[in-house]
């Protein structure tokens, strides 16, 4: 899908065309656009700058006649020249073919458009794992920085491991659900991607493989496979993934990590039980396989009657536990930890100052603030209130339009939804439909390859009614289609 | 080296060695300490805790005689029990083989050296490429800060390029150099560290060659080895890197990119003159070898007369610009960017949501402040003037102790100077004494395996007075090392 920010200038003397050809050109002069780039489709590009295609026809044409682009049936429109280039002997590099040949793999297809669409404005975006603009608290961000104002803080390079007198907030904060740990065993990372980021490439053999839940979002992102690793799910029941497959699963599989997120597991939302954890933990234990638990989304509880984390009961520094910001307080902050034995954690800030160079020191102090002036535990209590309201909405809304079109579990935490779809419809169409309606979702094929009639409902991002009127929407898409 | 947060309390009526012994046990039972661990040696621990030697002997004992621990002479001493694992039956995972087997490369043993040393208190730190604290204008970051207080900003995930107005600010900045890019051009990275290990996983094969300069800051990193590639150095002259010795280094290595530093290189302090950057760039062009060019030191500049940056002649989208605020401004801001083609430009963009979703809103939102307020540019002058000081300061004081120890040449912006020592010594043996004398160095065998009688010396960070107390003594130091 082909954006931009410049829109031409209706108002002004000289003609649209004109506008347009002069923006492309600059495009290709400024070597912005390179030969061999595609140029948007005629139709695409009039919609994306609000005049009529055959505006963009005429411009077009005009850069043809110069010899800048050309036109072939089939493969699209390309920039076939410069007007420096008629001037030098040698073509430009083909940046293509290095674009292609990286070893880090571009994103899947759906999950790149569900990246781009997520800037269509005014669109409904019904599975978006974020919370809501108006649940981040700008207010008490604004006095966080006239805290900030008034504090002696750092702008240098920081230590490896991040800020300190961030990472003993965070150790008295683990305290309070159960996890002792010191500052020196903690990291600081730029969330929870990046911890998994740092853990494929310090930790992992090419080619091994990490076992996970069936699904998870795990699936959704590239980055062990990037880093040459395989993914491989084990099933899920109501107390989450199915510990007594696991042994097996590692066998076959020669894995050398299990991944789980036990807290309102992302997408299902299911809560794994005590039970479950001890028994996850104590499968890992025998078959000496690590364990990362990821609990970004731990504190948005709507029940205190929580399991404890599995790392908790870890005696052993089996387990590197992962926490962030980002799902709790606001994703902008780019604040996350692992926690983990400290010859494992020194091996990760090692790699992480070669990476970037450590955290932005400005979030790391503004997250120092949250936690010691109280504010952040203060947000919490108000934003999973809010998360239930949501919640409570979201389920009546199902019960009103999906009664007799899909089965869900009600979650107790966390962001989301997992909805079976009881037709047997093109999931394909349905996402394809529902964008061109002006819905988002995000299919459950992305966190699971076999779970074709899955959809991740998510109840932290769009505003009420627009739940309401996306979900009441899809009904009827749904149902069209079931015909 | 061994460091901790954590000092025995020698007011407390528990003996010293009984705290050490909880301090360490706590390490074990916590999994921080796994089995296999390695404990710092008797002596080291004595050091860093402020405590006789024989206090941790008989701590050590205590834990040996519990089972916890077990010295072995040669080995040293490592963890070999915890009071939980002797009730299980298997032993926990052995983290160490994980640690060693990762696909990234642990940083060079001297660059760790290094950024440990950088911790110790006191030490004079001659070699560090940093702005000196009190150069980094916190009272301008107060300001800043109240005014974010009353902004609107957003605290969500932002676009995979980077803040648009950011990006809008970038552009401005640019065409003040002589670069014009539009913002959709542009992508804002954590620092150009952070620019160089998406290029290198994003845009390269295994196995390809990066030509630098030789020496070249690039060789102390390890962000295109860990991804497969490796480092090839064309000698400089006084005008920078040989250009003429391009082609047949191109042809000789098969060589997919060259890497650059135009403006006072580091570790040289080099400026490429403008005849130079053009004969590079058109080298670059007839062999189609893109180009990044790293101009991080640019607006430090003592001579307003500073040649254009190459990107500013290339019309062909050939170069690939890397910019920052971390040497102008502040590294904890990790804020930098990348300007080029745009299909390269959002693939890497692609790349860099892939891993850590992006940089941080707060330091993205502050770098808005700090281009559209001005401060930056009246900063940069403040800056300039400063280090020009520092500069002259310096070289005196080479002058004074180094005449007939080293030569050198004047950097006429940046950071450093290119210390070549006359006498024919170790400079390992160099840089232990100094160290072991409260002064760091980086030795440039770091920049340049041949390099072995060089040192980077930067006049940005120490103290004045502790630039010269450290360049005096290491004068004597080289000279006792000489006889």
């Amino acid at each position: 899908m082909f954006t931009t920010d410049w829109k031409p200038n209706k108002s002004s003397s000289v003609p649209l065309h004109r506008q347009i050809t002069d923006f492309i050109k600059e495009k290709i002069t400024n070597g912005e656009w390179t030969i061999g780039y595609k140029l948007p489709p005629q139709r695409t590009l009039a919609k994306e700058l609000g005049v009529n295609r055959s505006t963009v026809v005429t411009a077009y044409d005009e850069l043809i006649a110069e010899g800048l682009i050309e036109g072939k049936s089939g493969s699209g429109t390309r920039v076939v020249n410069n007007t420096w280039n008629l001037l030098v002997t040698m073509p430009p590099p083909d940046w293509t073919s290095y674009v292609k040949v990286g070893t880090h793999k571009p994103n899947l297809p759906t999950i790149q458009e569900i990246n781009q669409a997520e800037f269509i404005p005014d669109i409904i975006r019904l599975g978006t794992g974020e919370l809501s603009p108006n649940l981040i608290p700008s207010m008490a961000m604004k006095k966080i920085f006239h805290q900030l104002a008034n504090r002696e803080i750092s702008y240098g390079y920081e230590e490896p491991k991040g800020l300190l007198p961030l990472r003993e907030q965070i150790a008295n904060y683990l305290k309070t659900i159960g996890i002792y740990a010191s500052p020196s065993s903690i990291l600081i990372v730029s969330g929870a991607l990046q911890a998994l980021q740092l853990i494929s490439v310090g930790l992992l053999h090419k080619g091994s493989t990490v076992l996970t839940e069936k699904p998870s979002y795990l699936h959704s992102l590239n980055v062990f496979q990037s880093a040459g690793m395989r993914l491989m799910g084990i099933p899920m029941d109501k107390e989450g993934i199915q510990a007594k497959l696991v042994k097996q699963y590692k066998k076959q599989q020669k894995a050398a990590l299990l991944y789980t997120i036990p807290s309102f597991h992302n997408p299902t939302g299911t809560l794994m039980t005590m039970d479950r954890r001890k028994q996850l933990l104590d499968t890992c234990q025998q078959e000496q396989l690590p364990l990362i638990e990821d609990d970004v989304y731990r504190e948005l509880w709507f029940d205190e009657h929580l399991p404890k984390p599995i790392k908790s009961f870890d005696k052993n520094g089996l387990v590197l536990y992962l926490g962030s910001l980002s799902k709790s307080l606001s994703p902008g902050l780019r604040i996350g930890w692992i926690v983990g034995p400290e010859p494992v954690v020194e091996h990760l800030a090692d790699i992480k100052m070669q990476t970037d160079y450590g955290s932005s020191s400005l979030s790391q102090w503004a997250a120092v603030e949250w936690f010691s002036s109280g504010f952040y535990s203060k947000h919490l209590n108000e934003v999973r209130e809010q998360l239930k309201i949501r919640r409570d909405f979201t389920l009546d809304t199902l019960n009103k339009y999906f009664s007799d079109l899909a089965v869900w579990q009600k979650p107790t935490g966390g962001f989301y939804i997992w909805l079976r779809l009881l037709p047997l419809i093109s999931m394909r169409k349905l996402f394809e439909i529902a964008l061109s309606e002006g819905i988002l979702l995000n299919p459950g094929n992305v966190y699971d390859h076999h779970a074709e009639q899955y959809l991740r409902i998510s109840y932290s991002f769009a505003p009420l009614p627009e739940i309401h009127d996306g979900l009441k929407r899809l009904s009827m898409i749904v149902k069209m289609l079931a015909k």
